[in-house]
């Protein structure tokens, strides 16, 4: 039987060369757009809209929505959440619909969405994604966000320990090239993430914002059962089926 | 003072996203172009030309000009050459200017023409090219061909190891997070990177097409001191002034 695929895309940009009308792709941005989003879900929120530009957002705000907009790291003014998950912890996101909009998060959600699905991954939900994602039998594509189409090392290594436990749970999946090089990464990683990325181009940028509790939150797994799922236009909460895992 | 970087790209697609400008960009083709290039200018060929299709390779070749074209790891039927490097090491390619297409790095060198300088890289000239690239003091691109726009593990391999050595030689280079995941890959792999490359999508393609003599040539480093560089369109061997390096 023909094995499933398991590939890594490291830039939106990139992603018209991959074949997703038949695939999964999951969407990270793991400073800190999609642990942001996993952490809004955790915390009841109902749906979010993403946006591709702070325009857009404000038309948004104009309707009365609340909105969480975020470029180069910092909130932007006038909004309100930027994209530290900490801002999505309260009790106003529950049952709301939150419109935002990131610097390369938000552009990888855009890029992806002629796939079969598109969900969102971050080590917040990392088990339960993976768990779900070896449930539906589908092909793969994990679509880093990067910083501004380049590649990043903490969405390649969340990307790594992604294929590490696809395959540590399934022997169903082939590793594109990608997936190769980046299983070896997150092994290298494993032990000590942190010290891991302490050289990455945006830890140190979030480092000088004073965002160190952001990152360690970020990178610490299974915080949450949610997947945020594109549906319509907007992501929603997956409701997965009891028997389905 | 600010370093100089070091930064790789592994699609020729996403090459728009870097500026080059003012960089110099070193052109990998592993399996085989960069080195079956390399091997042609080691064997004293004068001067290639790349050209991006086979139409136009096949004009070239009505004119009466030596044509080495491949797609899809094959030699196309009509032309001198393929992209073996073993295809390059006869007289005959002496002295003359040989017209090349091929599925991959022909299309990384026409995504690099606007860079400061455009070099070509591979295990078999990598101390000779590392050790003028560091004379430059001009910031480096890595620009893998990958396979059909995506990453591949050999291109990705020699990137690490021209990080390797470029921060082992000097202390003048930043590396962007693309390198510092390349310097990790390249660590595991140093020490037998045939083995490594084992379940490589393209050296499986290569290993089906019986050219395991080809892989292993291309994975020995320093053959050559040559580097070939584009110049008005053309590669040409680069001429090192004697006190440079």
């Amino acid at each position: 039987m023909k094995k499933l695929s398991i590939d890594a895309c490291f830039s939106p940009h990139l992603s018209p060369v991959y074949e997703t009308a038949d695939s999964i792709v999951v969407i990270i941005d793991i400073f800190r757009a999609t642990s942001a989003i996993c952490t809004a879900f955790e915390y009841g929120v109902e749906k979010m809209i993403p946006v591709a530009t702070v325009d857009e957002a404000r038309l948004w705000k104009a309707k009365g929505y609340l909105v969480g907009a975020e470029r180069d790291a910092i909130p932007v003014e006038g909004f309100d959440f930027g994209n530290s998950p900490y801002s999505y912890m309260g009790e106003e996101v529950r049952g709301k619909t939150i419109v935002i909009t990131t610097t390369n998060g938000t552009q990888a959600i855009e890029a992806a969405k002629n796939a079969h699905k598109v969900v969102v991954g971050s080590f917040l939900n990392i088990n339960a994604l993976c768990e779900w994602l070896i449930s539906e039998k589908k092909n793969i594509l994990l679509l880093c966000s990067g910083w501004k189409n380049k590649f990043n090392l903490e969405d390649a290594l969340f990307a790594g320990a992604a294929t590490e436990l696809l395959t540590q749970l399934s022997d169903e999946f082939k590793l594109g090239d990608a997936c190769l090089a980046l299983k070896f990464l997150y092994q290298q990683a494993e032990q000590d993430p942190i010290k891991f990325l302490a050289h990455a181009s945006h830890k140190e940028r979030l480092a000088r914002l004073n965002l160190k509790k952001d990152i360690k939150y970020c990178l610490t797994p299974n915080q949450t059962n949610v997947i945020p799922i594109l549906h319509e236009g907007a992501l929603v909460r997956l409701v997965v089926p009891v028997n389905a895992v």
